[in-house]
């Protein structure tokens, strides 16, 4: 039994004031876990583009003040009433979208939309009572999406949390816990792209990159990496893309310049960009008859995808996915394992380190568009 | 050898000179078959709701004089250069699309969308030359989906034929040559709902219907049929369509009224109306996580499908079919065969016989939303 448990933390956190501000380390109060619930430390996180989108709440809806963050490591400090899974000292990584194991999406084997826990980014309470677990001097603080993981402690439901081998680095593994599993996923889970298939991916963030190394592990005879920065495709080479497009060096949409490269068309395509523009090349990109699109992106708001019916008719399918479809805790353990056993290179995703009370360049990095993903050290 | 092979035919064919105007059965010249083409005699035809569109000419690009007439049963009366397949006296069904059998559609699991015979409604003349077969007093009459077949005789290319049992009755499978076939395989092929699965249809014509008999046929627990016309529901009740909704008849969106009675959305949806906003309900009432909507009517050309991104990030599926994805040559003679074995009841869809000479009669059925398939015989 920790000396903390069933106590109040006080810890550091990296709070978000107001939309696009930087964001100020504050000592928070963090409460003990109730039903359902566990409270975790969190040794290391990292930026996803969803946390910026929120943080900037240009196209989204603003909640603040809020701790982000959702890609991360950490040990389990203490459990609430009612968790089984897990008991204090488990290796986690937190999940955005969890896994109840009881509703009709749990125990579907298409889906990872779980009822009760599938991504909620205007919800910045706990389940269990409504409240946040997070205050200062006794004035609450938003959750984001079930996770904050821009803290030293934070609470989550038991759901979004998968339990991993211990052995596993925390340091390495925690872009598990977002981005590399939503595009290695969405390929190899969504797409399915066939061997030796033609395939595009629509932004060279670690979203896509990771896509493109589901292709390449799928035997992809071609990945087309398509980016409005240029300078992504220097470090796209080491995950398996072939071929680089920016849709800024052609006066013809993207669409038709890769239907030209390809004879009619990619035999898949998967969106990691977010930008609704990006989402309709990427569909109308594929070959008509057997090409299948995939949208990963997390849209603006208010944003409107259009095509004509026809592009439908000539038998393009187009789907989408939320984590790249892995259940969290069914799936993610033996994700994990994979890296463990060197079948999959999660290393190369990881461009930057910064310590904690740093943790504002890493937002300058992903708004420049420098790296890949960069793992914020909660202990300096 | 019959003793027209190599010579013009004269005979009685319904020609469409002007948009929107009744068909005027008149006596044309009809050539004999050039290379890998086939002359043959139809004994009965039906009108499709493509045919009407077309006619129209009101979403679509116009092409007058015409003759229309794409779904029908024949016998070959002689054959063009290269055709092996097929000989005179040979029961045939025409098929809008057709089988190359040699390019990459082809030879596609996927695909039945032959790149050399696909539907082409832009054109009126055949490949081989690049002319129609087709004339009165010399002046060139176009073509119509490579099928023509509201005339006694018409030239097809033996790509876009079926051979099937001489001993199923051509009066009853002609339907098998679009409409039923498409339906059929839009559920059975594409949608492919599981065994108790929810699923809805839009449209309750007879390619509506074949959907909703494909839907009974895999075993759905409901099937919900969706029409502006509520005369339709009575026809429907035979083809186990359990119930109905009339987007009239509510305040709300359709794809909310179908969420409401769904839990959250049907499993699969099939769209058979050829409207865009039909198109968009059918994708948007279906489940996330696991829906999957297929769009099969043909819209106006300027139609424009919208929607908002997230809907598809739910990890919801929107596919197109072409004739419900089966191959014309390679899978519809099982499909006649399924008739045979009385595994498959097609006659429920055919509501109206009707001789040639009153042909127009037909058009006004469709256009009144009277009945399902009206039976045109060529020999009064
Ligand atoms: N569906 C999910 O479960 C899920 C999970 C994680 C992230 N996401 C989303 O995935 C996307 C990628 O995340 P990331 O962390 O890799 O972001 P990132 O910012 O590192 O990468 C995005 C890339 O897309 C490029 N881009 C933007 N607009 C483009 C356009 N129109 N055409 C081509 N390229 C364009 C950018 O230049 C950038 O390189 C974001 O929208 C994020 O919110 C979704
Ligand atoms: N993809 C293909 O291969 C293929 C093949 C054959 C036919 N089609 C198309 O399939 C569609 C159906 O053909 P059909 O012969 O059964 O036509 P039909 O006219 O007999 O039936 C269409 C039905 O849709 C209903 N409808 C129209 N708009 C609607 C709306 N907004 N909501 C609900 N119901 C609506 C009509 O009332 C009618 O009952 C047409 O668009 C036709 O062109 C496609
Ligand atoms: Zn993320
Ligand atoms: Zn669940
Ligand atoms: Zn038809
Ligand atoms: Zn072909």
């Amino acid at each position: 039994m920790s000396s903390t448990e069933g106590k109040v933390i006080c810890c550091r956190a990296a709070v978000a004031w107001e939309a696009g501000k930087p964001l100020v380390i504050e000592e928070v109060e963090v409460a003990p876990p109730q039903a359902n619930e566990v409270r975790v430390k969190i040794l290391y996180t990292s930026l996803c583009h969803t946390d910026v989108y929120f943080w900037e709440a240009k196209g989204q809806h603003p909640l603040f003040p809020r701790i982000y963050g959702h890609e991360a490591g950490g040990i389990v400090e203490s459990i609430g009433e009612g968790v089984t899974d897990l008991q204090p000292g488990d290796h986690v990584l937190p999940v955005f979208t969890g896994e109840c194991k009881e509703c009709a999406h749990c125990k579907s084997e298409e889906s990872n939309m779980c009822d009760l826990l599938r991504i909620n980014t205007d919800r910045g309470v706990m389940l269990n009572d409504g409240k946040s677990r997070f205050s200062i001097k006794g004035k609450p603080i938003y959750h984001f999406v079930g996770t904050s993981t821009f803290s030293e402690y934070t609470v989550i439901h038991v759901g979004c949390l998968a339990k991993i081998n211990p052995k596993a680095p925390l340091d390495k593994v925690c872009v598990l816990s977002c981005g590399i599993s939503t595009g290695l996923g969405a390929t190899l889970n969504v797409a399915k792209p066939k061997k030796g298939s033609t395939v595009a991916v629509f932004g060279m963030g670690a979203v896509g990159l990771a896509a493109a190394e589901g292709a390449r592990i799928a035997g992809a005879s071609r990945i087309i990496g398509v980016d409005l920065n240029s300078s992504r495709f220097e470090l796209a080479k080491k995950f398996g893309v072939t071929e680089f497009l920016n849709p800024k060096d052609h006066k013809k949409p993207v669409q038709e310049v890769i239907a030209e490269l390809t004879n009619g068309g990619v035999d898949r395509s998967i969106e990691c960009t977010g930008n609704v523009e990006a989402m309709i090349s990427a569909f109308e990109c594929v070959h008509d008859g057997w090409g299948v699109a995939v949208l990963v992106g997390v849209p603006h708001k208010d944003a409107v995808f259009k095509t004509h019916p026809v592009n439908f008719l000539n038998e393009r399918t187009l789907k989408g996915t939320f984590y790249g479809n892995y259940k969290p805790r069914t799936d993610i353990p033996s994700v994990v394992e994979k890296y463990m056993n060197k079948e999959l290179d999660i290393e190369k995703f990881i461009t930057h380190q910064l310590p904690f009370s740093e943790i504002n360049k890493a937002f300058d990095y992903m708004l420049k568009g420098e790296g890949l993903r960069c793992i914020i050290h909660m202990e300096e």
